[in-house]
C-alpha cells in the first residue's frame, strides 16, 4: 500500500461536509502514523444522554464516525453519565437542569439503540466519563482548573452573550468545557468530533491534552443542520426535523416539503453524493435541463435509502407520485384512529391528528383552500365533519392521512 | 443574670473596632440564645499558612478572637491547609503560587507559636481545612458551584479589578470563597471573622450555610491596619510593620515615628482603650492642655504592655526619653555586628545594618544631617568609616544602634 495516496484518500473522505478541521495538517500527518505504525486512531464523540430521538441532523456526526469505522479506525462513543448531572449549556440560552440516574440510564438505552442503526455496533467503544471523573479528587481538579483563566472561559460567546444579556451562567457551567476536556485525556483520543458549537470545549480538550504531554487531539467541526424550515436548527421541539426512524414515505415527503436551496445543502451535508455530482445537478437545474422536483425526488430515495433501502427510497417516490402528483389515492396511505363522531375540522387538524402546530395555522389553510376531505375543499373554519372508516383528509400539498 | 443586659455588654465589648458587622440585630440574638442555652458561639477565623511574621495588623483580628474568648466563647482557628495549595487573590493584585505541603507544615508552626502570643492556647479549637475538603467529591463540589452565577463571582472588587485589566484570574481562584464558604458549612460556626477585603467570601459562606439549612453565621468585617506611613496597608514587605515580638524599644520607636492623625487610628484599632478616654485625648491635644509627644508616648507604652507587659511599657518610655529627648547615650542600646573594615557608610546604613531601605533614601537622610556617627553629623555621602566596638550609628530621628 502506498502510505502516501492512502493519506490523501482518507483524507478526502473525512474532510467532506467538515465545517472546520485544527488542523488539517495534523490529520495528515496522524492518519499517515496510524497507517505506519499499522495503530487505529481513537475518535471521539461525546453525547449527553438526555433523552433525544436522533434526527437526521444528530446523524451528520454519527454518519462521519461511520466512515472513520469503514477506513478501519476505532470510535470511541463517550457517554457523559457524569457531566449528564451537570448539564452542558452549549447553544442554549438557559442553564439545564441536572439528570437523575434513573433518568439517564434510560436515555441511554434508547440512545445506544438509535445510533446503533448508524454505527457498527461490534466496532463501537463506548465509554462512561463517570468512570474517571467519580474518581477525580478535589485536589486534582482545581490543578485542572489552574490551567485557564476567568477570562479565557468568559471568551466563549454564549457565555458572553448570556453575561452580557445578564442572564445567569452558572458557576458549574463554566467547569463543563474542563470536565469534557479532560475526557479526552483520559481516553488519549487522537480526534474529537463536535458540531460547530463544539469548538470551545474541543480545544480546551486539545489545551489540556498538551498539557499532560500528549498529542494534542485533533478537532473536527461539523455543522449543524438547518430544519425542513431552512431557517431554524433541525430539532424536534421546532417540528422541522426527519427522525432517522420515520417511515421511508414520511422521509420522502418531508424532503419533498423543503426549498430549492436547502435541497443543495441537504444533498452536500446528508448524503455521500460525490460533490461533482451534485455541482451537476445544480447546474441541470440551473440550465433548465433538470426540473428542481426530481432533484429533489433523487434527494428523498438517497435519504430512505440511508436509513431504510434503495428498494424502499424507489418505492417512496413512487407512493409520494402516485398521492400527489398523480392524485392517484389507490395507494396505501398513513391510517389514522379517530372518533366517529361530529368534531370541528380545526380541532381534528390540530388537537386530533396534529398535523398542523396551531389554531390560527389552520384557520389559515383552510381559508386558502388547503384542506381537503375526500378531494372536497373545505373553507369554512367552523365546518363540522363526521369521521367514517376510509375517509381522507389532505392538509396542504404534503399530508395526508385516511381514518381507519 | 440578667441575659438582657449581659448580651448589650458582649454586644458593646464586640462591636468596638469593627467596620461593619452583617448584621448587628442577629448578633445580638445569636448571643441571647447563647446565653439561655448556656451554649457558647463558635467563632471561626480562617488563615492560609503563607509564612507570616504577624504584625500589630495582624493582630486586630486575633485580639478581637480573644475578646470573644474572654467571654466565654468557642474560638476556631482555622487552618487552611486544602485551600493553600491553591492560593487566594484577595487583596492581592496576581495569582499566587501554590504552597508544597513542606511549606505548608513549617508555616503552621511559626504561625501557632505566634498566634497563641495572644489567643489562649488552652481555649482554642485548630481546625485544618483538608480534613473535609480532601474528602468532598468532585460531584458534591459541582454541586456548591451551582448554588452560584459567574457573574456573582465577577462582582467581587478584586476580580471585577483584575478582569478589566485585562490581567490574568485563574479559573481556580474563582473557587476559593466557595471552598471558605463550605469550610463555615463544614465547621456550622456562628460568626466568621475576618479583614473588610473578605466580605465577600464571607458572605458566600452566609449563602452556603442558609442553602444547607442553618442559621447563616454573622460577618464580623475588622479594618485593615495602615502601616506607620499611615497611606499603605501595614506590611513586612513595605517595611512599615511592628511586628508582635519586636522588642519593647523597637515597639516604641516605632509608634513614636507614626504621625498624629495616625496615632488616634491606632488607639481605636489597636488598643481596648475606652472611645471616651480617646475622645478626651484628642480635645486635649486640640486645646493645648497636653502636647501630642505625650500622647504618642503613652499609645507607645500601651503597645508595649499588650504585647509585652505594663512594666516593660514604661520601661521602653524611659528609654525613649533618656536616648531622644535626653540624649543620654548612657543606656543600653540595641547592638549590631559589623566588621572593623572601613566600608562607606551608604553601605553600613543600607547594606549591612538595613537601617534605611534604599540607597536614595540613605543619601537623602546623610544631606539633610540625619547621619550621626558617635554624635558627629556625617553630611558627605561618600564618606569612608571604620566601626569600633561601641561606636554608636545614629539615622534619623528615631533609629540609633551601638556596635558590638
Amino acid at each position: 500500500m502506498d502510505i502516501k495516496n492512502e493519506v490523501e484518500r482518507q483524507f478526502n473522505i473525512l474532510k467532506r461536509g467538515c465545517e472546520e478541521i485544527i488542523n488539517e495538517a495534523e490529520l495528515k500527518l496522524r492518519l499517515e502514523k496510524s497507517l505506519k505504525e499499522n495503530k487505529p486512531l481513537k475518535i471521539k464523540l461525546g453525547i449527553d444522554p438526555t433523552g433525544t430521538d436522533l434526527h437526521i441532523g444528530h446523524a451528520v456526526p454519527l454518519r462521519k464516525l461511520k466512515q472513520f469505522q469503514e477506513l478501519g479506525h476505532t470510535v470511541q462513543f463517550l457517554i457523559g453519565t457524569f457531566t449528564a448531572r451537570i448539564g452542558d449549556p452549549t447553544g442554549k440560552s438557559e442553564t439545564r437542569k441536572m439528570l437523575t440516574p434513573e433518568d439517564i440510564q434510560k436515555n441511554i438505552a434508547t440512545y445506544l439503540e438509535q445510533v446503533f442503526l448508524i454505527l457498527d455496533s461490534e466496532k463501537t467503544e463506548i465509554l462512561y466519563n463517570a468512570d474517571w471523573l467519580e474518581k477525580l479528587s478535589l485536589q486534582d481538579f482545581l490543578g485542572l482548573l489552574s490551567q485557564f483563566t476567568v477570562a479565557q472561559m468568559i471568551s466563549r460567546e454564549d457565555f458572553a452573550k448570556r453575561l452580557a444579556e445578564n442572564k445567569p451562567v452558572s458557576l458549574v457551567e463554566f467547569m463543563y468545557p474542563i470536565l469534557q476536556g479532560y475526557d479526552s485525556v483520559a481516553m488519549k483520543c487522537d480526534i474529537e468530533l463536535g458540531a460547530t458549537e463544539q469548538k470551545f470545549n474541543i480545544l480546551k480538550g486539545r489545551d489540556l491534552q498538551k498539557n499532560f504531554g500528549m498529542d494534542p487531539q485533533i478537532c473536527m467541526l461539523l455543522p449543524i443542520l438547518e430544519g425542513l424550515d431552512g431557517v431554524e436548527k433541525m430539532s424536534k421541539s421546532l417540528n422541522n426535523y426527519i427522525s432517522i426512524t420515520d417511515t421511508p414515505n414520511d422521509m420522502f415527503g418531508k424532503i419533498m416539503s423543503i426549498s430549492d436551496d436547502l435541497m443543495f445543502r441537504y444533498y452536500e451535508i446528508i448524503t455521500d453524493i460525490p460533490l461533482e455530482e451534485i455541482a451537476q445537478l445544480k447546474a441541470d437545474m440551473e440550465n433548465g435541463t433538470l426540473h428542481p422536483m426530481e432533484i429533489k425526488k433523487r434527494l428523498g430515495s438517497e435519504v430512505v435509502a440511508i436509513y431504510h433501502n434503495k428498494e424502499e427510497g424507489l418505492k417512496a417516490r413512487e407512493w409520494f407520485e402516485n398521492v400527489f402528483s398523480k392524485k392517484n389515492l389507490d395507494v396505501e396511505l398513513p391510517e389514522v384512529e379517530l372518533e366517529y363522531t361530529e368534531t370541528g375540522v380545526i380541532d381534528i387538524l390540530v388537537k386530533h391528528l396534529n398535523l398542523l402546530s396551531s389554531t390560527s395555522e389552520a384557520r389559515r389553510l383552510i381559508q386558502q383552500g388547503g384542506l381537503k376531505i375526500n378531494d372536497e375543499p373545505v373553507k369554512d373554519i367552523n365546518h363540522m365533519v363526521t369521521p367514517e372508516a376510509g375517509m381522507i383528509i389532505r392538509a396542504g400539498k404534503k399530508k395526508i392521512v385516511k381514518v381507519k
